[in-house]
């Protein structure tokens, strides 16, 4: 059981909030995981009385469990429910909600805010909690998560932590990256470091190739003008796909403690080589997706139609090829990639072992990490075909599942929000990741936004575009 | 398709001839396997008019295939199907056989002799065959298949082998093991050999032992007087379980020829360190089933009261701990283990791994190969629970099964009838590796019959007895 705190949700009435962290919330409450005296504290910029919140939060689980739930913990969950509106017009606004939350008999001093904010307010309501004495550590923690994005470029992501850092130290800032939270990654570090057969063969001398991938059939929705100003690299593979990798390839940490964890993926993301100048034409690739199809339903229409800008510059189909500079890992390339509006929806790790001195040509030797949709550890093998054909051979997956009916309602967000609670990091990310990553994806966006990198384009609902091969070493390899 | 050929199966009316030969031939005629020409010549003690013959030989079929045959092969097959009476009493009679088969319209004169015969008749067989110019080879190929077993000690084998091989060169002799013609088996080498990922773990630095177990539930049933001049030792392990280590624990060969392969598993078993005066006693353990329930049903009676010898001695459960002298074997005990009357029945290969570097105090990783009843291939690993806590591991199986429905009617002996006829011996024993296995075994059944080593008992229905623990190296170990 975690200590008894508060949670500060600010951002309360957004879309995060109602579809995953006040369900969540309940979720965890249901199975017994928050303190009795927890109160969960929304904050907003409207007005709303205590009773219409409390309303507004039952439509949210009426909304979320339509299976129904359980009376009695909705009972108790309602009542931890306090709104509190924070009036942009109000000069005082902050003194208020400090003298709020200094109800001690109501609010426990241990307080974690969670900023589900525009990303261009996070600085701006540190300083301001700072300004009320809200970030005062003397009466109890003070926790402040920061939502995706942090930052949109290397510059604009230290001038954010310069900014928070004034106020908060390190271990007060839990930057979250959601994929953190899912199970199947967390799975990966254990699999990788609690099975002793697989650490002989996690090197170059065995590993040929890994691809990191995520695709999806979504196109972008009516997120139209937040896609435009940030794009696939962005999106997807500065935060996502570059975390999945370091938990792929770190060293073994010392311990599974939070910070030896993190000690290794920062190690890691710091050793990403750098491109030269003549490797974005063939280490980076870049399309858009045109009309199309998606599961036999035609006139999807293409992404620049869209957004309503033909000069539309954005990728949705974004792909790099990364060497990292370690002895474990000197001349193995790793190819992530990231696609809207494809012909299949799912993410995965897969890792292509070398023919070694096989018997055979290519033995097709893969581990496969599938995170989503399905949750799965696989080994792909090559066996004998069944009956008379003497030395017949199939590949044969090997796979095991790592979720079990009914797990699938633990979200990342119930995880990292109880993460967020108990003080435990492992799951955010350190300044310094936040950095690498962005230390790696600027040159990129710097070229493609100087259109020096072809945009490719693709039909919606396709496979992967034959241009993105570009990017290969070896011609014959596949996408996976 | 085979060359044509004459296959001239030897006891013909025995049980292994009904259930397994003459079924498994109308299945590979089925299949298309057999040349049109090829006839099956069945020699018995009896005399029989050849339409009495294919009398019984329906019956064999109706027998076998309850669910019904098809009639266009059963007209095709029965035509194959030739009898001839071998009388003892007659002194003539291989010389009348001799006639018979010269028959050259009738009778391709490439002679593969299948011997099901009892094992004493073997070197009296191939004697009068030689004398009356069977196995002269001017006219089209001569092959002996030898049942098992191939002698009961190291003398009486290499008796034999003197004594057939003054008619045949080695190309020409076929002994059997039929566990060699189970397709499970042959998946072992494929597995090993053309997956590049387990060559690097499979040495001593990370196997920490293997465990090759056949399991029954059944008891003697009526072969009592074979099983009381034969024992668990003799009968399973100085054949099958030690075929089964060879193919696991050989070195890679050049190729997957016949001959790479068998020279390979000749130097295995001729690198099986012989066991030292002292080692007798815990490196080999033997039990006798005594009365007991098996699924639920007692009343079971003990082998004592089924052989009706108070004073047997013979072993129904045999175990045996074996270290190969060589680089990659050095100090891995390998656990060979059979009983009868157990609480389950099951054959598989298990290799445990070590704990190396692991996180996490014992990673219980382990590859198993099952060969039956099921037929599969897995690697157990360690993963995450699913659900919020945060490392609380378990064991996960990935594995994929090697059959696909249907090849269930593919038989270990249509392999083998099959190959006799190709001329491919990679799946009979070569001379050599039958003189090691016995040289392995003689010691024991020497030190054994002399009382050396004490005869334990367990209970019908049981699992295997504490007792059997003996022989590990590591007391923390299990039976698997």
């Amino acid at each position: 059981m975690i200590e008894n705190s508060t949670l500060v949700l600010f951002g309360a009435k957004g879309n995060l909030s109602r579809v995953k962290l006040i369900p969540g919330l309940f979720h965890l409450d249901e199975s017994g995981q928050l303190p009795d005296n927890m109160k969960i504290l929304s904050v907003g910029r409207q007005t709303s009385t205590q009773e219409d919140w409390q309303k507004e939060v039952k439509g949210m689980l009426d909304k979320k469990f339509k299976d129904g739930y359980c009376k009695k913990t909705y009972k108790r969950f309602i009542e931890r429910n306090i709104y509190h509106a924070n009036l942009t017009e109000d000069p005082e606004a902050f003194q208020k909600f400090s003298k709020k939350l200094n109800e001690k008999k109501l609010f426990s001093q241990n307080l974690a805010f969670f900023l589900s904010v525009r990303p261009s307010d996070f600085a701006l309501i540190v300083d301001q909690l700072a300004d009320v004495g809200l970030l005062d550590q003397t009466k109890g923690w003070k926790r402040v998560l920061i939502e995706k994005p942090f930052g949109t470029n290397l510059k604009s992501a230290i001038e954010l932590q310069e900014s928070i850092s004034k106020h908060l130290n390190e271990e007060q800032i839990y930057r979250i990256d959601h994929y953190l939270g899912k199970s199947a990654l967390q799975n990966i570090l254990i699999t990788r470091f609690a099975n002793s057969i697989l650490e002989p063969i996690w090197n170059n001398t065995h590993i040929d190739h890994i691809q990191i991938t995520n695709h999806e059939m979504l196109g972008v929705g009516d997120r139209t003008i937040f896609y435009e100003s940030t794009g696939a690299l962005r999106d997807m593979i500065q935060s996502h796909l570059l975390q999945m990798m370091a938990l792929t390839t770190m060293e073994q940490p010392k311990s599974f403690s939070p910070n030896d964890i993190r000690d290794e993926k920062i190690k890691l993301l710091n050793a990403i080589k750098p491109f030269g100048k003549n490797d974005f034409n063939n280490h980076t690739y870049r399309a858009q997706y045109a009309a199309g199809e998606i599961k036999g339903e035609g006139g999807v229409e293409g992404y620049l139609n869209e957004v309503g800008n033909q000069d539309s510059i954005t990728e949705t189909y974004a792909a790099v090829k990364i060497f990292i500079d370690t002895p474990r890992w000197k001349g193995v390339p790793i190819y992530l990639r990231t696609a809207k509006r494809l012909n299949a929806s799912g993410t995965n790790i897969s890792i292509k072992f070398k023919n070694g001195d096989s018997l055979i040509g290519d033995n097709n030797n893969w581990i496969i990490f599938d995170i989503q949709p399905k949750e799965s550890t696989a080994i792909e093998i090559t066996t004998k075909t069944p009956g008379l054909d003497e030395n017949e051979l199939r590949p044969t997956n090997l796979e095991g599942f790592n979720r079990v009916d009914g797990d699938e309602s633990i979200d990342a967000y119930e995880t990292l929000m109880l993460d967020l609670m108990n003080g435990n990091q492992s799951r955010f990310l350190h300044i310094d990741e936040v950095t690498a990553q962005w230390k790696f994806v600027d040159p990129i966006i710097d070229y493609w936004t100087k259109n020096k990198v072809k945009l490719n384009q693709y039909k919606s609902g396709d496979s992967d575009p034959e241009s993105s091969k570009i990017i290969f070493d070896d011609p014959s390899q596949f996408w996976r």
